[in-house]
């Protein structure tokens, strides 16, 4: 970004007139990820770099107000990427995939997490939010609480009990969600969120796995505490 | 089913005797799908049937009160293998893939359907509810309203309202809930819906896979109207 420029990178460049064949002149819009969203007209494409004039930048397009982050015990591969599919367009800031007691591996490495990252670029273009969440992989439950915000903070858990009815939504700008590998937290681990100030939430009858109980809790939580910010927009 | 004793099917039989083993005496767990878990212990196994002493029957162990009709547009066939893997833990009682007007598809076929039955019957297992959905897939968005219940109708659309405050809990045994195909409901059959008493919801600011926007609602959904269901189990 230079006064009202904008120079893309080469990867964007290279979708931009390859795939959508823009022409100096056509409008798009471009994302930065973090948080800017640029409506744009494409003035040149010199060395394959694409230049364009900003006409307008909107700030938290399809952002909740919230900085929602959730760890989440890891499972077997496939789960993360189903977590990743449906958390990014519910509006998830920062995805931690976290090697708990009971998840049986070690965090995830860099390929994994590249590949997850890929995703989460894809999901953000297709859900039409502005920022691009952060997706990590912590050795331990330990680890992933000592970088997760202040906060509100809920866990998953069947002896739970139901969502707290009021939370003071305006100085509860973050929120910590987190959900057990297959099997659950042990003793330990649960002792450990207690220690943190996680508050207890089941979510029901059923028995699910990690992903469809990181799903529900995040559609749970938004709903309950952000329902104005859901709907105002 | 007779007086004490039951038989399994031969599938079942094989399953319990071959893959967990099972010998006279081994205790174990049947559904049948309509809301009955026994509670069991292997008596003999003759022609490789198991007969078994029954020492318990509960009634809709892992199951809502409510009877959830979901009403999803079909979009690509990988996304509906997505929604009955959640769904179903979910707690899901009928899930109907309609061929809407955008799905540019027609409804599933017998195979198809054949698969997704049996990734529900998996689900029903792992998620420990008592009774199979019904997974089916109609021809059109009006065919698919005129097999769905009564009750409350709730319908996702981003123009739509916030999820309404109070419903009677105590007369809304049945839901219908619906979601579109990507590219959404075309206007006849946002008519089509609003003539047949459906409130839109909208799911937030950012923009929803149908896939998403189907667990979305079915989460915010059975936390708002069953929330005294969900935790009084």
């Amino acid at each position: 970004m230079d006064g009202g420029r904008l120079t893309l990178g080469r990867e964007e460049s290279r979708h931009l007139l390859r795939v959508h064949r823009a022409r100096p002149g056509t409008r798009f819009e471009a994302v930065d990820g973090d948080g800017n969203t640029y409506s744009c007209v494409l003035e040149s494409a010199e060395d394959g770099r694409a230049i364009a004039l900003v006409e307008r930048r909107e700030r938290d397009r399809g952002e909740l107000a919230a900085d929602l982050h959730l760890i989440v015990g890891i499972s077997e591969p496939g789960a993360a990427e189903s977590v990743v599919e449906h958390a990014v367009p519910l509006g998830v800031r920062v995805l931690d995939f976290a090697a708990c007691e009971r998840s049986g591996r070690p965090a995830l490495g860099r390929a994994r997490l590249e590949r997850l990252c890929r995703l989460a670029r894809s999901g953000i273009k297709q859900s039409r939010r502005s920022r691009l969440p952060v997706i990590r992989s912590s050795g331990s439950l330990t680890v992933a609480l000592s970088v997760a915000p202040g906060g509100v903070r809920l866990a998953a858990d069947p002896a739970g009990g139901p969502m707290p009815d009021e939370w003071d939504r305006t100085t509860q700008p973050s929120v910590t969600l987190t959900v057990g590998p297959p099997g659950g937290f042990t003793h330990a681990e649960l002792e450990c969120l207690r220690g943190a100030g996680f508050c207890f939430i089941s979510l029901g009858p059923s028995r699910l796995t990690s992903q469809t109980a990181a799903l529900a809790l995040l559609v749970v939580c938004r709903n309950s505490l952000f329902a104005h910010d859901l709907w105002s927009i």
